[in-house]
């Protein structure tokens, strides 16, 4: 269903782009499964942007990070789980902005995410969120998510 | 019992302030719940204060808005859940603080969170914590909190 | 096999230093355990640097600051559980790192923890992780770790 519907959609997920050794990209654990950080990296990995939220990058330039950040821990998922139909639901999203002390629209950006998340997934897509600013992130990534979801029971 | 005991304390929760759609404010999972990103709002919806520890406000004042960040995700999972005591007891709180760099009482800050839960919960309110000190915060918000309680089992 | 391991390593574990009261320093829930945020506490207590990371410290000094949050957030455990062996394998490891703005090596600071938890619990010590630069850290410590791990099936 899930795996259809990214089709129908003709959604193209990047990477997956799994974290470097020791890492693990998804860890499971009973129904559940959350993914490592995860930047705003295009197909072949190259990051969207680097920089400030406030500064250096626009709100609808961060928006479009944080969509793609979320389209990565899809794809991270979708490597580990072999089909996102295994998924029951979405369940917390966290979501790191990189921006100036006197930025206040970190919601804006995290909505790219949470949208994106939605449309792909529909109501199954809702998820609690917390959009935090900070200082800086890995390779001056302006965004970093963290997906966790619930798992479909065994059959 | 926790619904009986904050009548008892007089305590008058604000909101319940749901995040904005597709966010949900409160995502349940087997037997936990967690909430999303509460800022420091008052019964009116308005944040008691904007700014960061360390350059805008003191100690004390950044601790009344944990404890007001805290009473926000008690209503949000009044809300969700129809009443409290469908908690069996509170897990985990992560507190992040819009604050400047040189800015080290993230603890005493947070502790204005996590005394008026164990205020409220006694026992059962108890929780593992961090306390992050970060750039900046939703709408300018000096605190938000985000909170993972356990659930009762069906009876 | 865990405690075994650590004694054939040689590792001496700093701490237990569990936070101040009301906090658990580890919660347990169903089959996961979860510590409170850990700093690079030495055996006496004191943390081993305090400062940021691209200001006052290097990246090889980060790294061991991590490590030793590391190995606080391991002494929790051993103290919560009564021993190690009661761990199933680790699960998600948060790393923040108190950083300014042009900083961009997390990984490789948060690789100091990361690494020293796969030597000490093996293929079981894998974890999935992210790894934050924020503004300013409890007691200005410069790195602050969270460790979730996966519990034994009760015999």
């Amino acid at each position: 269903m899930f795996d259809a519907r990214l089709e129908e959609l003709g959604v193209h997920l990047p990477g997956p782009f799994p974290p470097h050794d020791p890492l693990d990209a998804v860890v499971r654990h009973h129904r559940t499964a959350r993914t490592s950080g995860c930047l705003p990296r295009d197909a072949r990995g190259t990051l969207l942007a680097t920089g400030l939220l406030g500064r250096d990058l626009t709100t609808e330039q961060g928006a479009a990070c944080a969509e793609l950040c979320a389209l990565n821990a899809v794809s991270l998922l979708r490597a580990e789980l072999g089909r996102l139909d295994l998924i029951e639901r979405l369940l917390t999203l966290s979501v790191f902005i990189a921006c100036t002390s006197d930025f206040v629209e970190q919601p804006a950006v995290a909505d790219g995410a949470s949208r994106e998340l939605v449309r792909l997934f529909g109501d199954a897509g809702r998820h609690s969120r917390s959009a935090i600013g900070v200082a800086a992130l890995p390779r001056g990534g302006p965004v970093e998510v963290e997906l966790t979801v619930a798992l479909q029971k065994e059959p």
